[in-house]
């Protein structure tokens, strides 16, 4: 496609949206994430002289094109809802004005960047709410989809209100905290299992999170009551203890029963294997005593909906509004702004998409302007703090959405100056 | 673990095994891959400088483990099934013999790694059954969970027997044959549809592929009937369209109608938009004139199951066998081989899963020795190799097991011999 418009010279100004079709089922809304990321790429983005000769000679481009390419850089504006916002269907989280060729080349990569996170923070909103209050670590790199899944996965889930990640290097990034245990190979490379307790308590003398279940789980928690007392009085703490397989809350208040009789009541029950929100939800309904939740594999790729009906598309070219229209995939022409109201207390009321002209709005404009030039725009805002505009964020959202089971539909109205906007568009195909 | 390993001179020989513990109900075999950037990972892994310094100062470590980090390689051997091997529950796909410390630290990323292109492999190869020789493109950049997720199924697909990709840098990376066709935003950005056809054959006189469905499909495939006979007038090759919505199956003979009338037999027809085994079967069985599949976002993220219920275990410590007997998590104790037997026909008849030891199978051995003290050993099969043995493997798959729907199990039985290892290793628990 570039190449086609480098033959015709093409390269007015486009404006593509980035914005979800149609929610999941499984979702009330979305969190918006992976700007961060965005951006960088954005400003980053170049072609190596590998990628160049490879071009050159792979047979498919012109000399000139590729020449062209050596010197690309991107130098458009973006608008954009902040890390954290939760929004809907058909509304715009980051809207890109650059020169056309600029603006297609980073598609697939925005694409990729703003889908993924925006995935995993969405379904790791709903740990958060299930959680109540309870300890949230993120401990899906294994099974996620690659290694940069992991890591941006345990980013997502930070943002949206997860303690932190057992992913070292989301710490040495992002400054997440980082929490770890030992993995079943650690007891079974010892003879005996209170030898592997002990061990490992020894080298983290600030407070160990000991694995319960790899024999079994009671003996193991009966076992650990006198190493644990013995070990306090050389000044080595044993913090928690985790369960990873088995029926958890009844093994929870087992392990729970057995250290409060042993004088062990400030010992925390941390529990993995398999969870998602609705685990932790029957968990907690049933009083399970668990302090925290290791959280894996189904909310690292999002499981019950592993992807979202996501697009990337022109909205404008070269001053004209335009639209697809292809069946059941029809877009909102033009440069379009999400305006936000919200009731007395605060909560969120209603959301209206408008084109960004539209001076007859209330509320509060979601989309604010990021990048110019090809540049940041303003400071940045570090993960703690988008983290901490999140919450606030999701506090505000009607109680229903936060729900696990469907709510219905929150209101997004399209104003009449986008609706005449998209019948002239319409008109003029 | 590692620093407690450490601290205690704790470093035996250990034996890690990766299987999948049970197949998804949607999987009647799965397919080994990741193999190779498994041992591209096992040769190169290594600490950074950047690396060090961080962990030197983020508290939890002692300088004397830190230090020793600096010059940790991987040193250890690995047995495993070729990529494109078909297998099945509690079958090890690869084998890891090394120092503990070593085989412990590789275990997330080898994870990592084999599970996210076995589980693509997986859902890939029933596509390709689906099409029914039909032309396969991987098409998923974009919902790919991260860029590593997108090359990574690039490359699984293609091993399954995808016909190649759109993901650029697949090629230059492997050499995996590219495809690509135009976005919607290159027809949305000209006045109008038929110059956006123009401009673009024009680019690629080779044999352009355009894409019909921007505004109207039957339409868009009138007005290409006679720029295809003017340009080809001029050496301008237009050499398939692609459909991206609606029906397709009745979009795709309409079309093709239009084209056959048009006198243009040879203009062949792709169709994309959500596609999956399922969808790919359903437009072949009712014989829709299509020649070819972009297949996205629901094979690239394995949709219908989007992870494996596998892992990476402790089967053997300085020379005995080890046992994790978790509920519903109990592993197979020692270090294991595969062995597979065939019928008259050729076609796989049951596999038996016991310990290296035992002599008295029949069949073919699966694990093979492909790396010792920390280098491969043989000459590594290109891509196009493994994707050939994995077609010719397909090919001996029992019938049930090539179709969609699940089948009855495929025999795979456990010899006295690992059972009496596994009855002596829990009793010693």
């Amino acid at each position: 496609m570039l190449q086609a418009y480098f033959d015709r010279g093409m390269n007015g100004t486009a404006v593509f949206e980035f914005f979800v079709r149609k929610l999941p089922e499984e979702r009330n809304f979305l969190v918006a994430a992976g700007l961060e990321q965005a951006l960088d790429y954005l400003e980053e983005a170049r072609f190596s002289d590998e990628e160049l000769e490879w071009l050159r000679n792979c047979g498919r481009f012109h000399p000139a094109f590729v020449d062209s390419l050596a010197d690309w850089r991107f130098s458009g504006a973006v608008d954009a809802m902040p890390e954290g916002t939760p929004f809907f269907a058909n509304e715009p989280i980051l809207r890109v004005v650059a020169p056309l060729r600029e603006a297609q080349l980073v598609e697939s990569r925005l694409i990729n960047l703003l889908h993924f996170q925006t995935l995993v923070a969405s379904k790791a909103v709903r740990c958060v709410f299930a959680a109540r209050g309870r300890r949230l670590v993120d401990f899906g790199l294994r099974r996620s989809h690659g290694a940069e899944a992991a890591l941006l996965s345990a980013r997502a889930s930070y943002l949206a209100g997860f303690d932190g990640t057992s992913t070292v290097l989301a710490g040495l990034r992002w400054g997440i905290p980082l929490y770890g245990t030992m993995a079943h190979s650690f007891i079974q490379a010892h003879d005996t299992e209170l030898q592997a307790f002990e061990h490992f308590a020894r080298s983290h003398p600030a407070g160990a999170t000991l694995l319960l279940d790899t024999y079994d789980t009671e003996a193991a928690a009966s076992k650990l009551v006198g190493l644990a007392h013995r070990l306090a009085g050389e000044g080595v703490i044993i913090r928690a203890v985790r369960l990873d397989s088995g029926d958890l809350a009844a093994h929870a208040r087992r392990v729970r029963l057995i250290f409060d009789e042993g004088d062990l009541a400030n010992l925390a029950i941390f529990a993995s294997g398999n969870l998602d929100e609705f685990a932790i939800h029957d968990l907690v309904s049933a009083a399970a005593p668990i302090d925290g939740f290791g959280v894996g594999t189904r909310m690292n790729v999002a499981a019950d909906a592993p992807y979202l009906d996501c697009a990337y598309k022109l909205q404008e070219y070269d001053g004209q509004p335009r639209r697809k229209r292809s069946e059941g995939k029809a877009t909102w022409p033009g440069r379009k702004q999400v305006w936000r109201r919200y009731d007395d207390e605060g909560r969120m009321a209603g959301d209206t998409l408008t084109v960004v002209e539209d001076g007859t709005q209330a509320g509060e404009p979601l989309l604010l302007p990021i990048m110019a030039d090809g540049k940041r725009v303003g400071a940045i805002p570090t993960l703690d703090a988008a983290r901490d505009y999140a919450i606030r964020q999701f506090e505000a959202l009607p109680a229903a959405l936060r729900h696990l089971v469907p709510a219905p539909p929150y209101p997004v109205t399209v104003a009449p100056a986008l609706q005449a906007l998209a019948r002239a568009t319409g008109e003029a195909g």
